[in-house]
Order: structure tokens, then sequence, then C-alpha cells
């Protein structure tokens, strides 16, 4: 056993390989959806499974970019795909972009408290935690939309 | 500046803060259901909230036992409650357990690696991380199911 005060929770290698599993499942939830029902379909007023997307885009790379230069973008917005097939590539871009920017965090950074775009002011860790926590929150609403549609989402388990 | 080795990604005390937090929030969503729909209400023949909220308290105390004590308990399953009161109360005592068995969990046993009950293999901070991944889900699930119902859900940021 090592020295407990050295042992942690969860490392950022860790913490990176489980955001980047989470969003693998994302994107096969989005490669389930039919194409139209992606951009069309929605419940009780909600939005959209792609607008859900684009929020999932929108907030990962700026965030990184806050976190690792410690000057937090300006709200400049991506153009929104008008296919499936452009929405992977942007998601997949985003992927890229997340694995190079990640490494640039400090491992002091994950403690420090940010007002992330002048206006959430937080723990660096629970940033982080907020951003894949609504991916999984919104990713699961979803999952009602495919099964009231009738297809079968993909399993919640598999993260690779 | 600490030390670079010394500075947690997060500690166990924010981690059961953090779980705790999205507890408090699956407690709001239970108590926004109208209490017919809590137990019956359903899209695309998926399970109610009920059936869900008896999933995340299924999963809880009984992973932390194993967690802390290296004994995986056999699969007693609660008699799930009949009313919302009764299934508060049921959540309030299960958030009562996790705090008195969080304290528990050794500061290297998050990086260990079992079988948890028997049959899936990860390390620890992966089991508690999935404990709470699959109540943010199935509760963001729950977020469609009320908005359906045109019933207003709590705000998704609010963690108190």
């Amino acid at each position: 056993m090592s020295n407990s005060t050295s042992s942690p929770v969860i490392t950022s290698e860790q913490l990176l390989k489980h955001w980047q599993g989470h969003r693998s499942l994302t994107r096969r939830v989005i490669e389930a959806f039919p194409e139209k029902d992606l951009f069309n379909y929605s419940i009780g007023g909600m939005r959209t499974f792609s607008q859900l997307v684009m929020e999932f885009v929108g907030m990962a790379t700026p965030t990184l970019i806050g976190i690792t230069t410690r000057k937090w973008p300006e709200g400049g917005t991506t153009e929104a795909p008008t296919t499936k097939a452009e929405m992977l590539e942007l998601w997949d871009k985003t992927t890229g972009e997340i694995d190079r920017l990640w490494p640039g965090i400090s491992a002091d950074r994950f403690q420090e408290t940010d007002k992330a775009f002048g206006q959430w002011e937080m723990p660096i860790y629970g940033l982080v935690s907020y951003i894949i926590d609504n991916e999984i929150h919104h990713r699961g609403q979803g999952y009602v939309y495919l099964r009231s549609l009738g297809v079968e989402p993909p399993p919640f388990y598999v993260r690779e």
C-alpha cells in the first residue's frame, strides 16, 4: 500500500479517458438517430438531439481553452451542421482538440477556483465534471427520443 | 503553487459531495413527479421513474459495502415503495448510508481494480463514476418524462 496522501482518486489522464469514453458513446447515439430525426425530432418542447450535440461541442473546446490559458473565449458560435456526416466530422474534430488541449491543464489547476467565461465560479474539477455530466444528462434524453422512435440505443456501459 | 504530484484532481470528500449534490437533484426530480406518474408513466416502453429510482437505491449502498469490506453483497432486493413519501424516505435513508460508509473507502482503494459483485471488473474510481453517471443518465430520462407531462423539471445546475 502506498502512502495514503499520494494515491489519487482519479488522475488527469484517467479523467480524460473517462470523458472521451463518454464522448465515444455520444458519437454512437448520434449515429443511431435516423438523419431527419437527429435534426427535427423532440419530445415535450425540448431541443432536438442535434441542438444538444451543438451544446456539447460549443462547451468542450472553449472551456479547455479557458482552463489552460486563463482567458475565457468570447462566445463565438460554430455553425451547426445540417447532415449527420458533417455532425460526426465536427464531433471527431472536437475529440482531437480535447486530446490536444488536455495535457495543458497543470496538475494544480483542477483545485483552483476560477470564474468560467466570467460567469460560473467553481473549482476547475467541478467545471470539467459539469461538462461531462451535462453530456450524460442530455444524452440520456436522446435515449428517450430513440426509444420513442423505436430505435434501440447503444449500450450505456460500452465506452470504447 | 503546491508540488504538482501532490495536488489531486479531486479528493474523496469532493467526490462524495459531488455525488450527494447529484442525489439532491434526483430527490427534487422525484418530488416533481405527479404521484401516479412516478409509478406508472413511461415513454417508448422504458421503465417508470420509480423503477429507475429503485435501481439507484439498489446500487448505492451494496456497492459501498463491497468497496469498503471487499465482500460484495448478494442481490437482496429492497421492496419498492408504493407512495412518493415512502420513496423519498428510502432516498433519505440511502443518503445517510452513503455518508456513513464513504469514509471507509481508504485512499488507496480508488485506484485498485476489483470485480464488483463478482461480475464487473474495473478500478474502484470507475465503479463509483459508473454509479453516479448511471443516475445522471436515467435522471435525464426522467426530465423528458416530466416535460412530456407538462411539468417543469428542477434546474440541472442546482446541486445543493
